[in-house]
């Protein structure tokens, strides 16, 4: 149908008759004189029809070409009076001698040729009608890219000696059960299978069963009330190792990272990344995703300015909390009403609020300033790097509470202030994680990462009986304060194992029923092992910079869950539900979307 | 953990200290002299502990190791007194210093190390036990070829131009709608996603949405009645381009497939692939899966015997039949007892029967035998070769019955007669096939391989009054007499696509609620577009040699779509249904497999 992609046509080619197919992405009228900017993936090519062109029927049909009509035309390549430098192609152009238009557009309810400046479609047009959409350079860049990065994972891990191996979509209910998308089976009635949240067990099983490094870019899924950017299904990299310790699983995953930044955006990356405990990432910043492009530290200031006589800072160090702060050079620019905006954060993270003092050649301003004497003034300067023109944000009170405080303002206040060195890059690993939260509405210990993972001190007593002092052989890498990834050494001790489980709130007896298979499993010489799992989608989004991971997946959900293109979830009919041998409760809710 | 894999330690370390870890193998014990076969992934490799071995704990420890026990062993790399050429480190074994047990094993439900001679367990138990089952070297080695050839496949459609895409697994009911499996949506109640039968729509959508060239390897679901080798979920290799015709689609996956046989199996295809035509298949081989190893070819009897007063002959043509045969070059020597065989073989496969006529030294003999003169018999060897030792099987009827009939006895009788060329390969593409199948029991007219084909004649007119007499482009890769791959030319003119999904007996309302938003895309430019599709489980199984595609997927599951491992599907608790808006009718069915 065609001799080359319309980018494929070189200057060099000039006298060739040559005959090309695509979508007309733009068609110009200059009085009789049509040109028409003919599309498909590998670019743009000018189709000239002249004013000498004898074919009548032809002329007729350019006259009539909508957008996005489908022609295929063949003529000479000849230099372009007038090259257009942005142009792949822009040195030439096709003399059309016939012209044959394959498919008509209707009118289009989104464009696809963007005329620049235009802003582009609300998402939900753009995801109703993702077929235009996806026909945009850069959607199309985006999953190309994402191609591109994919390629370069499986090239890596395959080099190091990884075998990917698929795992089933239909497996059984486990941990984080709730959250399961279960599928009835029609075979065998009031039975469900489960669709994986991730293949962990079955990785854990295959390096029971001898495969000793294992891979997979699997699909994972689950049914959750929809935070900004979660998709029902996503794409994980899935990675386990046998025989290994904590930096064999950190070699690893630099490796691959390193090799999709080099194929994907040919960038290298410097390994390893940079190690930071989790208590020390929780001190300094705040979280356990810190963006160490912002300089800035947390710093405790409650020696500092207890007992200076100011109430708040005095009556949290007695409740036994701190006063934690952060100097936000050059933040004296701010205004009342943008401070006010901070201390707004500071409480929605759930803090009381944000105090400050400011610092100017005027002397000191903010709510403690009156009782900053010449002493406390000095150790401000002097131990704390207060300087003129600058600010800081104090949180009083319990870490629980200051730290998401802070981390919040340091954030925001650096986006702000300018204070992100966006040219950079950090990449670090998180240590140490404790292996369990509370569980603030239960009380009970819940999994910091999850269940499988080895305590750095294995003792079934202490488990038992202060299971949230133990931590973790468990890791996070972090990009530019996004979580990536995340990893483990699992534990391999079926009594350990138990013990954590149980100490979740499950009983012996859900244990065994939810996890038998595991655990006997590990009965017949279980290895050591350990491995890693990273969200693939936002990596990608990542390095195209997009914000929305939906902008790196063909078809997304919406943020409500929904596929608006195809129209899912819908009803279905009576007759197939009784198939399958359920039925509604409640409401019905006729055709989906 | 380790220095080295098993396998990995080599001759010239001689002398060097390692340590290495793994499973126990084989332990044999020669009178207080100790051998170890210690393996992993890698391979085996010897430990010995000599009886000057001064560890009194290591050897107490030795001596009660269970097979499958994981230790970890250090010592120096020593030529061995007495080599075994069998094994690839069979040159040396590890003097043993110091040994750890890592892990204990129970008794093994079933053996890793497999005594030679010795059967495999019943496939119920290695499912049930398949931690243990795929330890053994053979499913090691099905499994990491799995992984060469899909890589082979993504190289080389990368190579090819082609970009990787991930389409939806939550997505909607579509056209073989009644082998869904559906998936109960929490967050919309009553209102389902379902798994995907193949990505069919969604990478003809992608064609409209510029990609040119897609694929991907994609899990795909059915919930069906369970044929002997099928599995609920399946692996595909989907494969599309636009503005291409058949040709452009044959040499891709011909390329495709040269691919994976170098890579995985070190073996250079003969492309292009023979193609022969769906109704020159029926007429001389009796299916459209042939198995060309067979040399052996339907002739067609019915001039050369009607009128020489055989009744059943005579009967068959005057019904519009014919009598169509077999040659079997040496099958006089078939007994009796094997025709009546055949012949039931024949009646199994929907034929009356099959008649037989054999040609010995003695003479003819066979049901037949006395009403063939000396003219009959000329003919026979003359046109239809039976000489001396021959026997040809008969079946008198129309093309329907004698066509599945013939195919069966060829097949089973080549096997017999050892006409079955082994040491070949035989591809082929069966192209021109129908559009439409004639469904024995509703009478409608079903697509012969999917609705979504272009009608070789693509007249609205003649798809609606005769559509069973329109041909498709549409084509298959048969291998061995296998089917491993389905392509076709996509029907991209929106008013054909939606007679062809009428002439099923679908209403046009029903046609816009499922097929509407395919339609929909084909009004803004469609491309013209074609692909196929690959069975990749049966591939990898035939590439490995296994008869069972259970042995070349880590997790399968049985016959009867459960997983024994895992123990699915389950029963879920009322609470969870209620959460999701289903209640279960029928029995509810306790504890799942």
């Amino acid at each position: 149908m065609r001799d080359a992609g319309c980018g494929q046509v070189e200057a060099s080619w000039s006298g060739r008759e040559v005959r090309v197919i695509g979508w007309v992405h733009r068609r110009r009228d200059l009085g009789g004189l049509f040109f028409v900017d003919l599309r498909d993936r590998t670019g743009l090519l000018q189709l000239s029809f002249g004013p000498d062109w004898s074919d009548a029927a032809g002329l007729e049909l350019v006259a009539e070409l909508n957008p996005e009509d489908v022609v295929q035309a063949t003529g000479v390549v000849a230099p372009r009076p007038e090259p257009n430098p942005d142009m792949l192609t822009g040195e030439i152009e096709i003399r059309v001698s016939s012209l044959r238009r394959v498919s008509v557009s209707d009118a289009l309810p989104i464009l696809v040729y963007q005329p620049p400046d235009e802003e582009l479609p609300s998402e939900e047009l753009r995801l109703r009608h993702r077929i235009l959409d996806l026909r945009r350079p850069e959607m199309q860049r985006n999953l190309r890219l994402r191609h591109v990065a994919t390629n370069a994972v499986r090239a890596s891990l395959t080099e190091q000696g990884f075998v990917e191996i698929e795992t089933p979509l239909l497996t059984r209910q486990t941990p984080e059960g709730a959250r399961d998308y279960l599928v009835p089976s029609r075979v065998h009635r009031g039975r469900f299978f489960a669709l994986p949240q991730s293949p962990q067990l079955y990785k854990q099983l295959l390096m029971c069963g001898g495969f000793d490094r294992y891979f997979q870019i699997a699909k994972c899924l689950r049914d959750e009330d929809l935070r900004a950017d979660r998709q029902p299904e996503f794409t994980q990299i899935d990675v386990e190792m046998a025989f290994v310790e904590q930096d064999d699983v950190f070699r690893a995953a630099e490796k691959m990272f390193a090799r999709i930044w080099r194929d994907g955006l040919e960038r290298d990356l410097s390994v390893p990344f940079r190690r930071l405990p989790h208590a020390e990432a929780m001190e300094r910043y705040g979280t356990d995703k810190p963006d160490l492009r912002i300089p800035w530290e947390i710093r405790d200031f409650t020696d500092a300015l207890t007992g200076i006589g100011f109430g708040i800072f005095d009556g949290a160090a007695r409740a036994g909390g701190r006063v934690r702060g952060l100097v936000l050079p050059g933040g004296a620019a701010l205004s009342r009403s943008r401070i006010a905006h901070y201390d707004k954060l500071a409480q929605e993270a759930g803090a009381k609020g944000a105090l400050w003092l400011k610092r100017t050649a005027d002397g000191w301003s903010g709510p403690p300033a009156k009782l900053v004497g010449e002493e406390v003034a000095g150790m401000l300067d002097a131990e704390f790097g207060v300087g003129e023109g600058d600010l800081v944000f104090f949180v009083a009170g319990g870490d629980a509470e200051s730290s998401p405080a802070l981390d919040r303002l340091r954030r925001a206040a650096a986006r702000e202030l300018g204070a992100v060195d966006e040219s950079g890059e950090a990449w670090l690993w998180i240590t140490e994680f404790p292996l369990y939260h509370r569980d603030p509405d239960t009380g009970l210990p819940v999994p910091a990462q999850h269940a499988f993972t080895m305590p750095a001190d294995p003792d079934p007593e202490r488990l038992r009986e202060d299971p949230l002092s133990v931590n973790a052989v468990a890791d996070d890498i972090v990009y530019n304060g996004i979580e990536f990834a995340s990893g483990s050494i699992r534990c391999h001790l079926p009594e350990v194992q138990r013990v954590i489980l149980e100490a979740t709130g499950l009983t012996p007896e859900e244990v065994e029923a939810r996890f038998g298979f595991l655990l006997e499993a590990f009965r017949y010489g279980v290895p050591p092992h350990g491995g890693f799992a990273v969200g693939m989608d936002r990596v990608v989004a990542e390095m195209v910079g997009c914000a929305s991971i939906r902008d790196v997946i063909a078809f997304p959900k919406t943020a409500a869950a929904r596929g608006l293109l195809e129209r899912s979830p819908s009803s279905v009919t009576p007759a197939e539900l009784e198939e399958l041998g359920i039925s509604v409760t409640g409401g019905t809710g006729g055709d989906g979307a």
